[in-house]
């Protein structure tokens, strides 16, 4: 196989959580081509959300039964396969946990997008009971199993809110100055305050509680990604067989900002800006979300150290940018509509990232990779798009409007 | 009937989630006998945990409807009372708000002893999913209902953490000053930064987040009241029959430690301090708890203000203390044994409680109370007590040990 087998310090037993899913999958491939024993649990809810949303990824993805084959056909390699809804199978997520013995858990396995969290009472109470059973399972099992398990969690740069006073948004902690009773200035340092613009993002939010308790009380190994919005389709790995593609969201709940730009100026659809396009937010691509996951893996928190938390991110753009790039490469025309969220209509956002950096990311740029997108994915499957899925129809209030472009109808 | 029917400015229907607990029986007495129209909810888990654990309230606690029937018996007022999981039955929930439409909600309903919640990965799990979705299903409720609804909730001291730096804890939220990219130094406020000692105060932690949340997207109006540890036993209402009796637990998990100090000392048994006793905690007496209820109801947020906490305790005492004091009003005998929870040795405990102070609460004083305590409860009681039920066995993590007096067995 062609794909450059980088060397790794030690091979590794890694669980993938979520390993179907859109980060999952080729995070999953690529520790699997570094050499690392890797095993998937997922219980396939995000196929399922597609059979409910009547919407599907633009690429064609295959079931994991061929995933797995295809990939084993092309690198000698098997990864492990188990179906089970971690949120609520406990018992038999502990006794994954015990047969396979891993020293890495990798968890990706939430509901992650905001639009569906928002879209009804149903789709609320979901996310909620979904996402905090799901990771708080996860901590259970591992005490709970006497291994030593390294944690890596994805979280998102939306808790963080995006109002932050000019401030540069810090790696997970905040140092502050308290006054005591005597007047005496003390430094403490502590979680940066959330303030998550979701559910979903909340849901983030109180994951980072489940975090610091079970690191406190048991000295749980954690690291927290807090990554921006993953841009791009393809890994090195996803692209050495069409059977391993992966998926792209394009539809008004999964599909995230950019890959919804790019499809929609592919098909001649209008690129659909929410609101005034002010909004500034982080972004990075799914090759170095790949590859910051190996540097989690890489470099683990000591026994006695506190929860570490990563910004994953590489660029921050505002939204009307990114249109406007879009719209130059592809000649498509953009859209204001009205924003369904319920945000600041502009924002600032800067972001340290030293972390990763410092481990020795080098960032796949938007300038380099865009084109590329346009080409090697919108463009060759925009014969699989429905149209009647981009507009953004979950609103964050029952006052809100969707966010449909002018003189298209909400179908 | 002889208790005095104080003035109250306007009647309401309130809704008392967890209306049969230590904390909601009284409470649903106390507003019924104001003249607010009150309706129970509670799934009787409080009493199945009971039989779980083979533990009963040293005062012989009356079924439901005996209580109801007694209290429209002594009062003339009825009560209400629906028998639902308010964290699984959703749809029923929803249904009973629209059909009973409440001015006010009081949520006391969720698993609320640490130790419980520590015992093993079977309790863990259940107290995260029934207090997280109980919580969460309430606020969807609300906002689902579309009526404007004053939240009022019971939260919990202990998710300050009791490392607090010298100072003093104040209600809810914390002035920080952070410095800005170009230097400046920017005054934020913040969410008081959480540091909870169990499973149990972390869902309390992670409700504030759902507050938050829900105020800030749906301007749901909220109350969250931090508690301190409540002690006493009956008020002015459940004393006035004794098919009208509160609970008094007093067995190693949901016993609080000054209820489980005066029942040791009524018995012989010897008064349990775990590890060196420095700790210190904050108190309030259940008379005033009923009492800072009505406090929070009469003086609701506006429409579009931040969620109100308050912090609900009266006083403040290093547990060493308590247990001299209860040993010089009963000639019980102190002993140390090795604490069972994973916190600090010796802490200090400064409160701000300015709030409910300025609002007209008048605190009963332990100085008053406690000897009323020994007579009228725990002596009248203790034929009742189970010795083997006395000594903490829920241990924090697997290497400590549980809190039994040297010389007396593990039963
Ligand atoms: N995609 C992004 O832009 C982005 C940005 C920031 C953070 N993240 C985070 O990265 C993680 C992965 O995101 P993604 O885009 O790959 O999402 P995804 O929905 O494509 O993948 C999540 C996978 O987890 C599985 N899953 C969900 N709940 C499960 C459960 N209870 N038991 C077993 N499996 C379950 C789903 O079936 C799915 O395959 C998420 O936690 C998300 O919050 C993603
Ligand atoms: N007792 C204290 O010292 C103290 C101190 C601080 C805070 N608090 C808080 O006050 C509240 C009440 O405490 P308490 O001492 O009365 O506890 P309790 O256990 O006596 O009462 C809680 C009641 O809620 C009910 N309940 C629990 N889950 C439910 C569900 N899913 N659906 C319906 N009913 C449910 C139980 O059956 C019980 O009757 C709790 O939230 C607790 O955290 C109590």
């Amino acid at each position: 196989m062609d794909v450059e087998n980088k060397q790794v310090k030690s091979y590794k037993k890694i669980v993938v959580l979520g390993g179907d899913g859109f980060c999952g999958w080729p995070t999953s491939l690529y520790l699997s081509n570094l050499g690392h024993d890797v095993v998937i649990i997922d219980n396939l809810s995000r196929r399922n959300i597609d059979n409910e949303l009547e919407a599907e990824s633009l690429t064609p993805i295959q079931p994991m039964g061929i995933r797995l084959t295809a990939w084993e056909e092309v690198s000698e390699k098997k990864i492990g396969f188990y179906n089970i809804d971690i949120a609520v199978e406990y018992d038999e997520l502990l006794q994954i946990i015990n047969k396979e013995q891993p020293n890495v858990i990798v968890h990706f396995a939430e509901q992650r997008s905001a639009p569906y969290s928002m879209k009804s009472p149903k789709h609320k109470r979901y996310t909620v009971n979904n996402n905090l059973n799901a990771t708080h399972n996860v901590l259970c099992a591992i005490v709970d199993s006497g291994f030593d398990i390294h944690l890596v969690h994805l979280g998102t740069m939306g808790v963080y809110g995006y109002g932050t006073a000019g401030m540069k948004i810090p790696e997970g902690y905040l140092d502050i100055e308290v006054q005591t009773e005597t007047g005496e200035r003390v430094e403490q340092q502590i979680l940066y305050p959330t303030n998550p613009g979701s559910i979903y993002h909340m849901t983030k939010s109180q994951d980072q509680l489940l975090f610091h308790y079970y690191n406190k009380n048991d000295n749980v190994r954690i690291t927290d990604l807090h990554q921006g919005i993953v841009w791009g389709t393809n890994t090195r790995e996803t692209k050495l067989d069409e059977r391993l593609i992966n998926r792209f969201d394009y539809d008004g709940d999964y599909g995230t900002v950019l890959n919804r730009f790019l499809m929609q100026a592919s098909i001649g659809y209008p690129i659909t800006v929410h609101g005034t396009g002010g909004q500034t937010r982080a972004f990075i691509h799914i090759q170095d979300t790949v590859r910051c996951i190996q540097l989690a893996i890489e470099n683990p928190p000591h026994r006695e150290e506190k929860v570490m938390i990563f910004n994953q991110m590489t660029e921050t753009h505002q939204i009307n940018d990114l249109a406007r790039l879009v719209s130059e490469i592809t000649g498509g025309e953009v859209a204001y509509v009205s924003n369904p969220r319920k945000e600041a209509a502009e924002n600032d956002l800067h972001v340290e990232n030293n972390l990763f950096l410092s481990k020795g990311l080098e960032p796949v740029t938007l300038d380099e990779g865009l084109f590329q997108e346009v080409t090697d994915v919108a463009k060759k499957y925009k014969h699989r798009a429905d149209e009647s899925k981009i507009p953004a129809k979950s609103t964050w209030t029952k006052e809100q409007q969707p966010g449909i472009p002018r003189g298209l109808t909400n179908k």
